[in-house]
């Protein structure tokens, strides 16, 4: 998975999950990254999102018969343009056929593209987007088009990209630049090809991680001048981007839409719910019922976990270092014990934590033959991997992401996805949750692009209440859901605008 | 349960949850009321909630063999003390076995005096208060006994004080002036008989409705002078202070101790997933599996009815007006409808909205025979009660609190409660919560009371989040429950500090 | 609630679960009753189930006022019989709406008297019946007379005969000889009415506990000459029933109802579900979530208690002596204990088992202060209450079916109904659950009754799992159930009449 | 999946599932079966079992590099031995390493060894085996030969040997005649390669398919005359049995393992209900938070479908033929509907009947565009697969097991594993279960070849219920459960031997 030329840390997740984290020491892993490798000269390295992986059921036709690399082809699709940069072009119909796939359970970008369509809301726009290249941002990609936007658009990720659908999107016109396996320069040149465009000057920027802005902000510093806002999707890019703030230097307005409640409860509670069976299952087989399992934080990830997992006849242990928190664990029926107390008698051992070295080695001595380690939570440091990398233990690749750690006395350890989270790691994300994200990116991308003049100062905004309940509500047609309507009598009485919003902004939900 | 004499409104629930909820119309009952009732000339009446009513399962001895006046009684207690007002003193011993049973459910305030009783923090401080009298108020007042502050005591509620337990306090020196049974003119003569003494004045207020603090601002308002914060309870009594806090008429710091999350969290969610099984059983005797059922509302206290519901085997169906509950409701497994599509099919109605006429007339009309219609929301308006006062309906009684509401062609819904609260009037509410709430009320005393200047300004503040953790915490031992700590290294990780608050001020839990 | 004038022993349910129970030291109780009480010189008393006691949500009108024996009464109902023995004949008014009701909640009953009313099945019938007198009995009896039959009424337990009713029964012709409070004297004498008849005898028997199958051995032995069949209902009556049949005694056909699979399921997994919720918050008011609880049996009715409590957030431990329902329990999620390893811990301890002293003082005495007992088993045997009868143990009566039992060093254990059955004592039988029993009664009388010569010997049978079936289909339309019809096609497939029975004998549901 | 040369029908699944099923026009297709493909002549084919394929997560070597036959091969273990036919025995050491895993989450066969080992109860067993070859297989074999037991082993599919498992088995000694991909022709060389021996005769039979047993009748019927008898394992092996018992031609005592409590229960409800979840993520990565599912049929297969799916967040609607299963459902909380009541709305179409042509074209036509379509009953006939092959309809495979049917209006609807069994094709088995399943054969192997003459006659029996609770009790360490023992005194008063069997054979569990 890792290319063994990188020097730089790969240790982030992205984009998924963890609420409350502070990146006190990650900020030292960034100045500790070694710079300068190969023919590019830049003073940071690409950002720790941008070299994760999303695992895909899928399996798509593998590129490997082609060595050369896409920066030294010549391709030119269909209409005759050459402005894009793809492995292979005549992949496209194969990835037409994903997005089309795609489409059909993305309902509520479609939806967007019908109702806002006549008034193309986003004419003029020019948008330059740095994210994951899959089938579900083409449709984002293609309904930003609809809705009258020129797009221009970089992977943020050098592992992530599905060429296919990048080949499709070359085809219809869209200058893509990105390809699965790009090298650390590729990476860079590629959202230089985005932005670095003569007679095109974008003015709203979609990024995912940071590296786009990063970029921006390094080399092009001037076009800030025209550009209207940016959106950002990640922890890590949000997390730059009020760093930005607090130093006083965002020169534009942003959106963080990774915060947002339909994003958090979705990603987090939901999505975490189904996906720890999910990749439990994918890598080990186990059977849930009866398993005494240990879950290291009731954040919304936890909970999700131990719903699902309880659900499933296991007996699920808690850890948590928030009180409030604990007191849920308990009144959800989950006894709260410290880690040490269960450690020799559990099954599983599942992080969610969003800290670090919540499992130590001196856990790991301690856990019984054939218990199962996996992370669930942020990043790759709750789980002190590094400890295991001693050369009294051995290590046993079994399966894909699975690795068996032998103690000298024969005790093995079950390591899922070397510590990684395992729900990129391990399981698919469903593309329902792809949604709700990329309708929360479009319509911010709408609202900082349309916003009055002065409606949105040079600071990290959240998405306005009201449009995150309307991201909810293009979703529950998916489900024929029927919302009630408040009468005119109702909406006085509740002191409540009849279209919302419709709770107060400390609600928690 | 209603003294026909009575003419003012009583509408309200109390204390117990209703969030977001604005009292727009409510204001305007609160200016119909008619006033000068008997020999008082106050221009506005008790709060709606001084005449709601706890049930409890405990029946007491009953004090109707007794027909004088407290008032017009002499009572000394053992020590010699008259300076209290109770129904009869010597039910003491009764009352103050009840506190013993009292006390071992709430060891999170049993806790609190032994952790804060060597520092005395509350020495010093002159408490009034104004609730409901039950053995866990006892509980709470002899807590701030210990602490070390001297307290006066009246009844929030006309009906919800319990005699033997008013009795025990009075025996053991505590000022008390309560009956279950006051008329109005009783109820606002015993809070003046706490307030109104010779060499004594109040620096504390404790107040659940608001009554008290309206009674000091129209009589006594020299009294804030003296006093160094107000703590109040009810949706009712935060309502009013906001008000007065809008109308720059709150002259001392008061903490709302109703929307802290434990607060919350334990009387919506968690109170509620037990007690809507619980009230449909005393009431109806029903059983759940198999029932369909119409949940109005999937605030926390909808949540809490349907998860319950459906873990009872009953087919749950929910109803919103907010997009984001609704797609929750989705995720959770509920089909969401409008209340028309199912409301001829299902068994039972329950309204969870804070909201008016949610269920009406016409409602009523088309439900099924045998149907039951109740109220876990907000107040007595969310079903249309009165629009089956009509002469062609004939209302039979046929338990306490159920009544079969019977249409020409004979058809009978049957209505819990008369569309009160079911909660409060047919369900107890378990000691747990109320410790949690009395917890709550300590801390917020002791936190005003030692604030240091400028700390609080004439303004609404929520407890502090450390406060809340820290009321969470003292009720882990219930559960046996062990709370992690974290390790230097974590805490500057995560940049936290070890003994928190862990979570920013817009978590969600 | 008993008697102190009674020497015999109190201690049976009845009727409800235990599936394996063999009395063995049961019958030495039997042995040492002591008899000969009164006028009547009857070698045994009557029997366990005689005398339990269901308690209802219902308070009925109080009779306490009228002290003379209603055998000592003249009472003539409105059509001039007085071929009837009830309190007081004018309460029927009150009793005929209590019916009404009733039959709103089994529609069953009411479907087979429309289905079958044609045919009057039971045509020619004359049955006498010993049984609980409630509203449902009513509605069991009237049904039976809509379908042909003559019907002679007495009760089976002394204190469970509901007044009213029996007074509406009579008003509308019934021969019915039951009050509440009989004496033993009164209950014989009352069966012997139902019998000893001038020009009428008995074609047909219907028993709840077998006093009124052993009576007419013991006094009218020829009776059995012209009788067709008994149908019993009863562990206790059915286990009679087998001892006969063993014996070589057992003159005619006799139906156990019993053991009817939607007899076991509803009363015992589905009823228990809901019921030790039920019973549990009546008594105690106690919050489940996060408490720690343990169920002792792991059958029907543990596993009903266990899913229960789960569901609102209890932590469920079991014990089991089973390996297969152990294994069962474990898969659904509980860990699997022996009582002695949590019984310091938990808060509550519930026993299933149908076993004797599964509870022993020995567990008592290391049980953490406030802990809860109950039995949900059979009998009163499980929790050994008599240990508990010693000088140095407190006991304190605190509310109706709730004792503290104080030890020396101020520790209180929550005893319920004294052990007996927790769901009989303090709460309700959902009239759903009382339907299926009935209408598993009256299939069984009219299957007996019509029975070809030599279909039934003298033995006891189960119910054909067809009329099994039926009597679940008859409840589906109150769930609005619809119900799949194979095709020819596949009845062929399967080799089943489309009709059913569906499924083998040996099938577990 | 199915090699095109093949003209016999493959429709089976076997040894998972299907309970009432009676195989009416099965028989007919077995009369259909053409015959003498290739170079033999057998006047049957091989049983549908045969060809039924397990997936496995685990990815081992590819063997398409090596096309010689092993029948053409010459290959020695290290010992020298040349008495097995496999792969390649060079791949051993993997297929150890496998067998170790195996053995690890196998207890109680290795608790079995230990226990059983110093009497070597199958000392002079000669044990000819016909079962999938896999490392829980191993585990198997390897244990019967620890108990005494002289073993030789063929395939009974000729898709599901693990190669490596195989070799390494061969390695340490056991003549084995097995590989993935044989020729039917292979299948019944193999097969009398291990019968079929120079001095060596079995004694005891260990079948799964009954193809074993077959072979033997026809070609070595004097064999039967050493036999001690038939251990089952397969519902279609069973059925074999019993028309064989009912035809008189039964000459040995057979063991039906396929029916055993703890086989059903957790190959039914327990395991379905988590490979229900396995297989749909694994297929179509959905989510199943608010999907609208139907699941046909309320078995043991179906209630665990319900249970997960209802856990998961989907709305959960059942058919059913049965009105007892099907009133178990209104219980447990699902709207029983038929199915072209909701075809048009849901999102799952599930099938767990054990019937046929329960979703039939006119189905498949109304339902909605994505609609997902899967079996988890019986073998392939629940689906009318058959009637999707038209010309107007087209197909489309989009990943392995999954295929969109697309109608002329451009509707889709996702086929998995072309309506054969989802669990087998789809997801994985857990070793758990095939560790019981395991376990109850090696102990009726055990049985019968200890049995005294005359207890077992030429007749199919089930395992006594004692083996039953036996098996149980091997699997409880595995969670640390502690089972409690009866006392003297309460197993006198249950009238139960304290070591079991503990339950009626009646019980239902």
């Amino acid at each position: 998975m890792r290319s063994s030329k990188k020097k730089y840390i790969v240790s982030g997740s992205a984009g998924v999950k963890a609420q409350q984290i502070q990146f006190a020491d990650q900020k030292q892993e960034f100045n500790k990254r070694p710079t300068k490798i190969g023919r590019r000269s830049l003073s940071r390295s690409i950002s720790q999102s941008s070299t994760d992986s999303y695992s895909s059921a899928a399996s798509y036709t593998d590129s490997s018969d082609d060595e050369t690399s896409p920066r030294d082809k010549q391709q030119k699709n269909s209409k005759g343009s050459s402005d894009f940069c793809v492995k292979n072009i005549k992949q496209a119909e194969f990835g037409r056929r994903e997005i089309e796939i795609a489409e059909q359970e993305m309902p509520a970008l479609m939806a967007l593209r019908k109702r806002a369509q006549g008034e193309k809301p986003l004419a003029g726009a020019k948008i330059v987007g740095c994210t994951h290249i899959t089938a579900q941002t083409a449709v984002l990609m293609e309904t930003l088009g609809a809705l009258g936007a020129q797009c221009r658009w970089a992977a943020c990720n050098i592992y992530s990209t599905l060429n296919e659908v990048a080949a499709a999107l070359a085809e219809s016109g869209f200058p893509v630049f990105a390809w699965k396996g790009e090298s650390e320069d590729d990476f860079w040149w590629c959202i230089d090809r985005c932005v670095n465009v003569e007679g095109w000057q974008p003015n709203m920027i979609l990024d995912d991680g940071g590296d786009l802005t990063h970029w921006i902000y390094k080399k092009y510093p001037n076009m800030f001048k025209k550009i209207k806002g940016i959106v950002e999707e990640s922890v890590t890019g949000v997390h730059r981007l009020y760093q930005l703030s607090k130093a006083g230097k965002l020169c534009v307005p942003a959106m963080n839409v990774n915060d947002s409640v339909t994003k958090q409860k979705f990603d987090n509670l939901y999505c975490c719910r189904e996906s720890i069976l999910d990749g439990l299952k994918r890598t080990t087989d186990m059977m849930f019922g009866g398993k005494q399992v240990v879950v290291c934080g009731y954040g919304e990830v936890g909970k999700g976990c131990c719903a699902a997992l309880k659900a499933m006849g296991s007996i699920v242990y808690v850890t948590e270092i928030d009180p409030i928190c604990a007191l849920q664990a308990c009144m959800d029926g989950f006894r709260l014990v410290k880690l040490n107390e269960v450690i020799r008698q559990v099954d599983i051992v599942i992080t969610c934590t969003g800290n670090k070295n919540v499992v130590t080695r001196e856990h790991l001595d301690r856990m019984k033959n054939s218990c199962i380690v996996c992370n669930m939570g942020h990043s790759n440091t709750e789980i002190d991997v590094a400890s295991l990398r001693t050369p009294e233990l051995t290590w046993e690749r079994v399966r894909s992401q699975v690795d068996h750690v032998i103690w000298p006395d024969g005790k093995r350890i079950v390591l899922l996805a070397e510590g990684r989270l395992l729900n990129l790691s391990c399981s698919t994300v469903p593309t329902f949750v792809l949604s709700i994200t990329a309708t929360t990116q479009a319509l911010a991308l709408i609202e900082l692009y349309n916003a009055p003049e002065g409606r949105y100062k040079q600071d990290v905004y959240l998405l306005p209440k009201k449009m995150d309940e309307y991201v909810a509500s293009l979703h529950l047609p998916t489900f024929d859901a029927h919302l009630t309507e408040l009468t005119d009598e109702q909406a006085k009485y509740l002191g409540l605008n009849k279209n919302g919003p419709f709770k107060p902004n400390y609600y928690r939900y």
